[in-house]
This record gives structure tokens, C-alpha cells and sequence, in this order.
């Protein structure tokens, strides 16, 4: 069986998403990559949680070419496979409805950095894709989302704003590995809580200054990070 | 005993609907028919959920007549029989109190669709019945109730978009079998909480686009589907 | 050990409250009262409620003198007491801080009907009392808050609507026995929330008409009584 | 080991906000102050809660110096220690993110006082820092928050009003223990919430009476206090 470690990697993953109560029903699928092998581990389609097990989990070339696995991928594989192929630095991706970041996706709202929390994991709000043309939605329509993402991504870094709301649809978020994907699912979902919440009580809220985003993305993430046990290289 | 099996099947959509959270109290109810019998099972009026076993359900004609049962079926049958006459296709109903989708009820506000999710389940906004006039509410108004619904849907098709709101009442939601339709009753109450975050966030949130709602509802749904490890045929 | 069945129904209503998640901290309180003795039994001031047994509620008579117990009684015995009083054919009380309740009694509104789930319920919109005067805060405040609720229902009756708001401060119910009071309490939480959520899908959302109130409030309440299994006393 | 007894108090405390769900991933941190030996006892940063040993807590002086420890202490240690120093009658402090607290936060709005419940534990509004200055972030940031939250209490009693919002970050509470602390920050969080409905409902709504206010305060605190079961000191 092709990438053992991979596939338990990104089934925890997957199940990270259900313990954080992140999906609805089946909605949700996380996935990781092998950057050596040039292959994806991906959910496979609309199966239980519950009872899915490592072999289940569906390996495919960066094209979305199943390479490995008798169920069939996850629809939104083409989206991943974009994603992959545009990254480079990332190692796995989650896809969720969560219920404020869908919020903000179907309101098409970018989500404002509102505070520190925000601050420690994005650095930026949260951006979100223009709608879909209907050319793009009748035709390779996953794939074709995995591109608006990329360009939303034109002039961001992937790495430091590791999330982005698809308009109308829902947030996709992504890491170095499979689990920080999931994580970072999680803290958005936090994140897009708390703004909906700010927002209710001051409509007038406003982005938080610059260097206060930096002071607190930077005490996390970079060489000079100084929180946590390590200095963390993420 | 009638219709052993099917009693099953109508005793677990209503512990559905409580593990799911969706019934307030003893506010809720799921049924279902056997069209080859003509009967329907249905859950007895005002019995606690965790001590009703299959034989306390109640078994009528499509009149609503009682042909098998010694507890009083739901005040709410009369509805039931009006949807399972009008709807031909239809095998089981759930009807919850369920927050979010009762709000936009009482709102007497159709749940518009914003979102993929939406568009996943219902092929279109969901409805609100007409508020129901003196006499109606006065005579016979369970069965009137149901009459207000299948007047909703003259020009809508109730398998495409499986659930309606009953104004200042609370929502009904059907499907294929019982269990289907408390399934449906869940995925309501999420689309219902999403919408309303949504124009929470953005009171000008507007219905996503015809292709993009067909692509998603026809993704699950039809000769097409390709989600999932079937074809499906629901 | 006077009453000690009382006692026992007492403790129940009380952890009702806590297993509904309506007390914050120790934040609440049932009570009940024999007629015929005429006597009060109440949970004791300030006592963690799982470590509470019946031996440690508190009696009293009707005007709260302690007839027997040695914790001093919940400080908002007066109030109680007052409504005991005054509304001769209630036989337990409830008070919470539970948070859509608490919310609407924070903002000086009554809760309109706005919906079957209400009406079933409350015959009426849920009143909030007026703002006690500065004499009336500084004087005998807890039987003060009694005198002010018993003035809100000068033209209502007690039995058809069994709860209210007392303003800036939370809610009380009542019923025919303190496990029906604690019931209750659940309920106006319930209809607290539904209306909130209502009223910020539709600002313009109002109460329904009588006719329809009326026929779900007699549905389960009074001769011609409906629902159920019984014909209902209630 | 220093301080084995307060070591186990600040680590329970730490527990106690996460059992009341305060925290969100690893943001938050409760400490203890030992008054005689002017030492202070705070968690480690970034630990896992559920593995933390009384032993992994680390013992620094008043100015954040670690006296005994092998784990880095808590990144808010210099706010803490500046609280310590303002504040003489404090023994714990709690710092978290919990929802609503945060919200007020990002929203740079106090919290006023539209109840009893907040009356009960908080004599007057819940006030927020100013925005700190560009050189206070650039600078010793984390001990420039305790220096903007001290210059908040100029004119207030911190035992009196026993928490802070935190402009665009978060809420501090404190108490005379840390077990009171973590309670402070849990009544911080649903005063919080019940402050945010009630706005929702009524955006009119408006602080009580200062005698109210007086009085509720006075019911729990202070020499006349009659709430509970002894004569509080607190």
C-alpha cells in the first residue's frame, strides 16, 4: 500500500475536522501530499467518518489521476490538486462547512482582522474568491474553483494567510501537514466567530493596526518567534 | 402487528430527530407509508421519545382513519395524510420545532438559498406557506395545515425542494422513506442557521446564481450525480 | 421532617433547572407550596445544587418565616412567597437566569407571540414588569419584586400566562407543581430564543392572531383539550 | 519544589477555564500570587492542558524574573506580574479568549451593566483599554498591556470591578485567589453574552440604576451582605 504513514496522517486529519465539529454530515475532506512522490492522499467520496479506515483514502498523481484505491476520490479533489500544484510550500489541505466561515463565504465577505486571535494564525483577513463565472461552473467546475482560489492568491502569501473563503460555497484551509491543515480549519471557524460577533456589537469594528498584526503573527511564526516551548519553525 | 418493518424505520426517524437535536420537548414527529398498503405509521400524540417502542406507533388509512393502535396518533396526522395523498412519490415526513428553521417560520420569511450547501439539498428557496385565514384555523386545522402546504407547492416540485415552512407554525420535511426525511428535517435547521448568519453578516446576501445551484443539486442528484460511491437514484 | 415528599419534588424542580442549563452558578431557585399546611419549601441560599439533599431545603410559612431548617433560605424568598400569595392556584415557582429570558427582561421587552411553539404554552405575550422605583430597591427589594410582579398581572391570569420578566433582572415561572414550574422555565427559554432569532430575521415579525393562539393554547389546555394521551386536567 | 500548594491551586485554576470552555486552543493562562514570599506562580507557554503537572508551572518574582522552572513561562507573564504590582489586593489572575468577552474586546466597547446578574459580580461597567500607541507594541509589549490596563483603573477599585477587555485582544480578570479568578473570567464571559442579546434586542437598552446596582452588588459583598449561607468576607 502506497504511503502508509500519509494516509494515517490524513485520516486523523479528516477526523480532526468531525471531533471540532467542523463538517455537516459528509461535508468536509482534508488531504496531504507527498511532495517527493508527487502524489495526494484524498477522503474518498461521501463516506461515513466513522467507519473509514487508512485504505480507504484514495492516492492520486497532482493531476487528480487515481493512482492507488477502489473508492472513488473526493469531488473536490480537483480543487486540492490546483491547490498543490499552485503552493508548493503547502503539505495538506481541509475543506469544511463550518458554520461562520460558510456564513461569511455565502455573506461574500472577506473576514476582517479584528483582534489577536486573528492575528496569531493569519496574518491579513481572510480573503474571499470572486464569484464563479457560469462558463467556469458548467464546465470543470472543481477544477476551475481550485483556480479562483490561486487567483485571490495573486498578490498574498499562501503561507502566511493559510485560508480563503470560496464565495457562495465554503472556507478551504491548508498547512505544512495534513494536521496543521485541520487546524488551522478550526482557528478559522474561531476566528470568523468572534468577528461575527464584534461586527453585531460595533458595526463600525475596524481592521486592528499593523504593527499589532505583526507584533502577534510574528510572535508565533518566523525567526524571531518567541511563544511556545521551542522556537518554532513553522 | 401491521407493518413491523416499517414501524422500525418510523420509531428510529423519531430518535433521529432527537439525537439530532431538532424536537423541543415533545414538539416533533416522523411517520411513513406503505403505498402498496395504503397505511400509515405515525408516532403516538404527546409519549415521551426514550420510552416509545414500535408497537405504541400508530397505524392509519391515508383518511387518517386508526387501523391498528390502542395510543392516539399525533394531533398533527391530518397534515401527514394531506402531504402522503398530494405527493405521490413521498415515503416518510418529519415535523420539528427545530430553532433555526422555526424562526424563519414565525418570520414568515422563505429561507433563501445562499449557498451551496442549499443547493446540495433543496432545489431552490425554501418555502412559507400563506398565513392561514379564520375559518381554517377554526374548522378542521391539522388537515387544513396540509392543504396550506400543497397550495405552496402548486408550481414547485416537492421532491426537487423536500420541505416547507408552515407560517408561524414550524417546518415539515419529507423524503423517500422516514428516515430520509428526518435527514432532510437536519440538514433544514443548517441551512436555516446558516442563512440566518448570513444576512446577519450581510442583510444584501443575495440567491447564488441558477447554474451554480443547478451544478450542486444535480452533482448529488439525477442521471448525472457523481457524488458519492453510487449512482445514486434517490 | 415536615413535607417530605414536597421536599423531594422540590430538589427534582431545582436540579430540573441545572440539568436544562438554565442556572448560571448558583443562580436560581424553586420552590413549592403545600395549601393545606400552608407552607413553603425553597432550595437554601447560595448551596452548590449537587451536593443538595432534601433535608436541606428550607420550610416556611406564607409570609417566609423559617419553620424548619437550619441553612438560611434562598434570598429571593420573598418574592416567592409574595406570589404564592397572591396567586392562589399555583403550587411551584421557578426563577433562572437562563439567557434569552434574562436578555429580554435586560431590555425592558415583553416576549410577543410570535409562533404555535408560544402559543401552545402562553396564552399571551410573556409581560415584563415596570422599572422598580428607587424606594422600592432600597426598601424590602425581594418582596418589592413580588408587589411588582403581582401588579403586571392586575389584568392577566396567572394560570393561562405562568411566567414573567422582571426587569433588568431575569425571569420567573410558575405552575400547578414545582416540576410544572421548572417546565416551564424551559419553555419560556425556548420561546426567549426562538423570538430573538425571529426578530432578527424580521424586525417587522408580529404576534399572530388570536384565532390561531387560541386554538393552540385550548389544543392542549383546558376542556376541549386534544393532544396528549389524557384529556388533561392542567 | 517553591510553592507546592499555590502550584496546585494556579494549575487547577487553568483547568477550571478549560472545563468552562474559556479557552480556545492553548490561549489562556491563569497564575497565583504568593504576597509574603513575592512570588508568582503562572503557567508554562504553549502546554497542552490536559498533560500539565503542577511541577510543569513556573515560578518566577514580581518583575517576571523565573526563580524556578525548566519550561518557558506564559508570554502574558509581564502583564500578569504588572497587575501584580498595581493591583496589592489581587492572589490570581485568569487571562482567556472566550467568545463574547473577546467580541466586546475587538469591538472596543465596555460592557454595561443592564442587569442584576453583572450587578452581582461587577460594581459598574466593564471597562476596555485605549488602543496602545505604536511604540507600546513595538516596545515591551506584553508589559505595556498591563501598564494600559492599569491606567484604565485609575479611577476605579480593581477589587470592585475584578476584570478588563483588552482593546482588539482579549479579557483579564482577577480575584483574591486563582480559583476566584477563573470564576470571574467564566461570570465575564456570560455577563458577556447576556449584554450582547440584550443590545441585540433593545439597542436602546441602557445601565441600570445605580441603586439597583448598589444593591444587588451589596446583597453578595461587603458587610451587609445576605447571600449565601455565611457572612462573606469577600
Amino acid at each position: 500500500m502506497l504511503l502508509a504513514a500519509l494516509r494515517e496522517e490524513v485520516l486523523e486529519a479528516n477526523l480532526d475536522l468531525v471531533r471540532r465539529g467542523l463538517v455537516l454530515s459528509t461535508f468536509g475532506n482534508a488531504s496531504g501530499v507527498d511532495r517527493k512522490e508527487g502524489l495526494i492522499v484524498i477522503k474518498p467520496s461521501g463516506v461515513a467518518y466513522k467507519a473509514m479506515k487508512p485504505g480507504d483514502l484514495v492516492v492520486t498523481d497532482l493531476q487528480g489521476k487515481v493512482m492507488e484505491g477502489t473508492l472513488r476520490p473526493s469531488s473536490d479533489l480537483p480543487t486540492h490538486a490546483a491547490l498543490y500544484r499552485a503552493f508548493p510550500s503547502i503539505g495538506g489541505i481541509a475543506h469544511t462547512h463550518s458554520e461562520y466561515a460558510t456564513a461569511w463565504a455565502q455573506a461574500r465577505r472577506a473576514i476582517p482582522c479584528l483582534g489577536t486571535t486573528h492575528a496569531d494564525y493569519f496574518h491579513g483577513p481572510i480573503p474571499v474568491t470572486e464569484v464563479m463565472a457560469e462558463d467556469e461552473i458548467v464546465g470543470e467546475y472543481e477544477a476551475n474553483t481550485g483556480a479562483a482560489i490561486v487567483r485571490t492568491f495573486e498578490n498574498l502569501d499562501a503561507m502566511s494567510i493559510p485560508a480563503v473563503l470560496v464565495a457562495n460555497h465554503a472556507p478551504f484551509a491548508w498547512g505544512r501537514d495534513p494536521r496543521k491543515a485541520a487546524e488551522t480549519a478550526w482557528m478559522l471557524e474561531s476566528v470568523a466567530r468572534m468577528a461575527y460577533l464584534t461586527m453585531s456589537i460595533n458595526p463600525q469594528a475596524s481592521d486592528i493596526a499593523k504593527t499589532l498584526h505583526d507584533r502577534h503573527f510574528l510572535r508565533k511564526h518566523g525567526e524571531k518567534a518567541y511563544y511556545g516551548q521551542m522556537r518554532p519553525k513553522e
